[in-house]
């Protein structure tokens, strides 16, 4: 195999971000088969031929699952919403191919072990766009942890926080639980709690203490289509529609090997723009990172000579020594968002050429484990009760 | 009034600490009483010798009780062991004087109790050194809550770490649960509790999601006093014994705007050496404080044009603006930890004189109030259950 | 003109970054005019070749000349080491072509003056990859100067500083003095003297106490082509040569405006890998940038009102108050180094088609005062006098 | 000698600095030889009464000639404007007592000489109050260097910036160069120099490139006595007088290791309002120190693996690995401003009981050497021509 054949499924942000990663990483990366932008699927035909010809893609399609079962497709690249992932990922995966899907896995936890069941009977390979552990910082992180540096881990806080969600921004489709399936906590928290266990090499086995509120329960209508943005602007009526997910999360948990982890999410939490943190405690010292200064680690080792010992900013821009930066700029000239899409494409690229990534990949097996926490995450929050995870079905 | 006499109780850390408030205060202030350095009381006469002549107490007893009745005195200012707060406070209570009491008020809820319902019968006037409402830069945020500057509370962020606790401090009286009453939530928890709700204005209603850890739950055995201190160097025997407090804390809560709050301590979290912190969010902006870096708040405020909106660094040093540092240096030229006990001192002194402290005390009723939250921590994490405050008994 | 066909000069380090630029524009932006990657030439007609498929380029050559007199080109793109410069830019101006050329100019001032007088003379447009001012945070500090924010600029510390060049880098050709016509100077505070002036819209009038040191002065020789990367791992020989180039940089000056302006740079600075840093104080306020955060500007507004007066961290993400960001991602969605260059050939496109670019481009002339400048710290620190740059001849 | 009494001259904000002091030391540490506040000298006998009561002062004179002369007295504390210094601290030292002065040491280099040939003749021990040293950053930093951690050192970047002299701020003391001898350049930039001399162990060899501007030129005159306050606040007139001493200053310079620094000042830079801040490049590592966050001191220690390489952040609270901290509080329970003269005065009694200090005190012959480097900034500044240290007459 020295090419891959992607179908991208979906013209959205996301859609956007996963073209721009398919394009770039055989300019900056070396990898073992080379991706081709062979077809873009979605539903409006007009948006979409412009956004191909943008992007580079060959073809176009309005028909998905033409798209999914096609002959010339290796690998399936979905960035739709939510609540179609489990029936374009079932179709690719039964028709034999690799599929590459945006988070949350699913809307639902019964889709997402649907997704699960499917990958583990399917040739094809999966992964899934939890794309921050593919900062370079992050993926550095998580080898510190596995090399020892932080010994027992003790304690995590995580937080994901925004805050465009103010209350001026319409009811766009992410704030609709039958599109989305939740708010913050499928679209933010998601990330951190996998950022989380993928540092930590744990697992969440309970959930307790949890709320997921809505703060802002009203919202204007739009009308016309959002598209797949952020807080696309729309035109809107006067008129105010409820809001069906969650705006602001917390919870408590355990890890696997006994820590404690608190976990916070919310998109209106003013002076966070995209604060995607974490902090990781262990028996001989601790971590910190934070997405809104993404190229930085900071390490603090208990084991060196207390006179000299403190928090240690890591510029995570040097090669070879951080995971990627081989492939970009010189020292701290810095990576930006994007970069963590085109990192993860690298990754899939090898994985599908039989080889390691840089750092493991999430798979469905992975990211349904992830889907698992948010579903005792709502389960905790309407019983009132501790989940274990082991309960969630 | 012109003069008020003062007994001190204890002559440990916290003991240094306020004989030191006591003895600044009339030099960088004009309290409208003098404070007398009357008598310092405490066990070891020899060592209390000592400490007297050091700190210019005038007399010294090893008779809590006679000092406390004693006709000279005015003010019984308590820096004991938790465990004895109440027997004192409450003898002090009585005899008509007024007290200052270190923190936790006591290291049960039925003492705390016992200790609001003498206050409310006293004459005298009470106050608990939750002494970290006196940064200015936590009683400017107060000021800028109260005047509206956040908008509505919608969540909450605090914690309390320290990292002294590791594996090799010996079993000392804090990690002993008869004298302590707990170990992080008591000692460092209860400092945020308070923080949180002085600053936001909001009481806790609920408790949910508690772990009460002990991470390290054997320590070597220690012969001879430890002293105050926090982790005095004493001599040490081979032998281990058991920790019967909690190391590490986390919850989530609900505050009684209906703001989400999350609460996280511990004293064996690297790189944390006393990192009090707080970040507030509200609905037109939102507030980060951290004791690291104690002369600054950080603000962002929601109603700045968007292009120049972000975290303000406000260095709280300037007066008249900021809280009392008119009294000390200017501009930038930093206090420190022992000024948040000067400034307590001063307002507690403009109490006893009639006058409006600088911002509210915190008396027996509001260290009770923090009493009740530490006591739904415990039940809530021995229950596994939200713990509703108005059910703490 | 629809399209501009563009033929990039080199194809090291500087060439990669320009392949990029011309590549992403059309996706992120849409350009009025579609740069065309017509033709990339360098010397090694192998890796040319590799290069060209890489970032796809459509045909290659050897001689440059043939190149930037073919009538098939429009744009002519130099990223060649600076002493080959002059000779392109002249020719290619001559050939009627735009011209982008890397920075500094040229490396003597002799040279610059010719290229600044072929440009008076020809039809093309020229602008100089003098990149960092196309951070949205440092076009944004340009704005703000420009509306007033500051008032009157009393006050310039800037300095650029890299550690990559330890006594273990060998003899590579930005050592080079024939090569490279300046270490520290024209490589690194080049870019620092053109943001300084940009972003204050003065220009330095004189140059004192300047200091051109050479701390490492002499490296191991390298066998073999170092390429135009920064610091190539090439073969070396055990025998050591001299450094003919400063590696240390430090001057003051005095702006247009009367302020005073500090410059340092150096290339052995540890813990500085890039940080490109300026503030400026001004009657009204003060703006901070550090390229090592490069996301963010720090604001000082000293007409806020005092209490909440403070730095403020504006992250220069939020479209559309912050230049080009309306192209990329959400807001905290960070930018890296890469997009300086796309951004900035977006505004030569901008500018090709007749309209004003996002903030100034420099043009030759705006170069050539730089270059001036680089002569006057030469001259200054030769002749230990204060340098009027009205005297640079 | 188990006393040693003290007589300070000045009741102004100096006089209230080291009357805390003083008065703090014997608290705090063991000192071997017990400070009495013996006496007080000032011109207004009113408000002197009033300062001697509130700091413990025994006595009280308005002749301070009587006071340096009087057999009671064994230190004299020189806390009065720069232009009375040199008398007081001769006729002092002629009286054969020690002398701890303010700084800077005289407002004339001649002055200052004949104050350093004094104390040459003299048995008395002499100080400055060059109390910055006495951070237990900056005297950390200080051992760092001394211990080879950043090996040879090769570049300085010292400034001391304060923005309280607006120009709002009328015609005070400060501004008057027949008083002070000199603004920005003896009040801030004198400290840093000290600093950064002392913390490198090294001297600077000559000056270069100096601008002494002033800025602010005329300001509002006062009526009244300002005192000794920063910028005390008097009745004003609405006429405007000259300011006679410069507010902006910048110099480079050469160390006597051969390394460039560089030297800034200012008292109306927005946003610094008291920043005293060092970096110091060496060939195996870096410092950096800003008083705004005194109880920190970052390094960069190159000789690290590169992996984790970076900015150390070390809260200088531990002890007994950082100086002084051993009397005070424990881990990050922070130190002010205050306590630098504390320190300092522990280390004057260490001194006067021929014990060594904590790190070297700067006697007069350390502070002639930074007045003539004072001297040497003024004679660059009007001649523009580079001024080596040892022309310096």
């Amino acid at each position: 195999m020295d090419t891959v054949n992607i179908a991208l499924i979906g013209d959205g942000f996301m859609g956007r971000a996963h073209s721009n990663a398919w394009s770039q990483v055989g300019k900056f990366f070396d990898p073992p088969v080379r991706p081709v932008l062979h077809t873009v699927c979605a539903r409006e035909a007009d948006k979409l031929a412009r956004f191909a010809e943008r992007w580079g893609w060959q073809n176009t399609s309005t028909n998905w699952h033409d798209v999914v079962t096609s002959a010339d497709i290796d690998l399936v690249d979905i960035a739709t919403p939510n609540d179609t992932h489990a029936e374009i990922a079932i179709a690719a995966l039964k028709a034999g191919k690799h599929v590459a899907c945006e988070k949350p896995l699913a809307n639902t936890f019964y889709a997402a072990r649907q997704m699960r069941d499917a990958a583990r009977e399917a040739s094809g390979k999966t992964s899934t766009w939890l794309n921050y552990r593919r900062c370079p910082a992050v993926a550095y992180a998580y080898k510190l942890v596995e090399d020892g540096v932080l010994g027992d881990i003790t304690r995590v806080d995580a937080a994901y926080l925004q805050d465009w969600a103010d209350k001026t921004v319409p009811l766009i489709w992410r704030f609709d639980n039958e599109v989305a399936g939740s708010g913050t906590l499928g679209d933010l928290v998601a990330h951190v709690i996998d950022m989380a266990q993928f540092v930590t090499g744990e697992l969440i086995t309970e959930v307790a203490g949890a709320y997921l509120k809505t703060v802002i329960d009203q919202r204007e209508l739009q009308t016309g289509d959002a598209g797949g943005g952020i807080a696309a602007d729309t035109e809107r009526t006067a008129e105010r529609g409820k809001v069906t997910v969650d705006d602001t999360v917390a919870f408590t948990s355990l890890l696997s090997g006994g820590g404690v982890a608190t976990f916070q999410g919310a998109r209106q939490a003013w002076g966070n723009e995209n604060r995607n943190r974490l902090e990781v405690s262990g028996s001989k010292g601790a971590l910190r990172f934070d997405f809104e200064d993404m190229n930085v680690l900071w390490l603090y080792d208990a084991t060196r000579p207390r006179g000299v010992r403190g928090w240690t900013r890591i510029m995570c821009t040097h090669a070879p020594d951080h995971p990627y930066v081989d492939n970009w700029w010189p020292d701290a000239h810095l990576l930006g968002y994007e970069h963590t899409f085109v990192n993860q494409s690298y990754d899939v690229l090898l994985s599908l050429a039989g080889q390691e990534p840089t750092v493991p990949l999430p798979d469905f097996e992975d990211a349904f484990q992830t889907q698992g926490v948010l579903a005792a995450v709502q389960q905790c929050a309407e019983s009132r009760q501790v989940v274990p995870l082991a309960s969630v079905e």
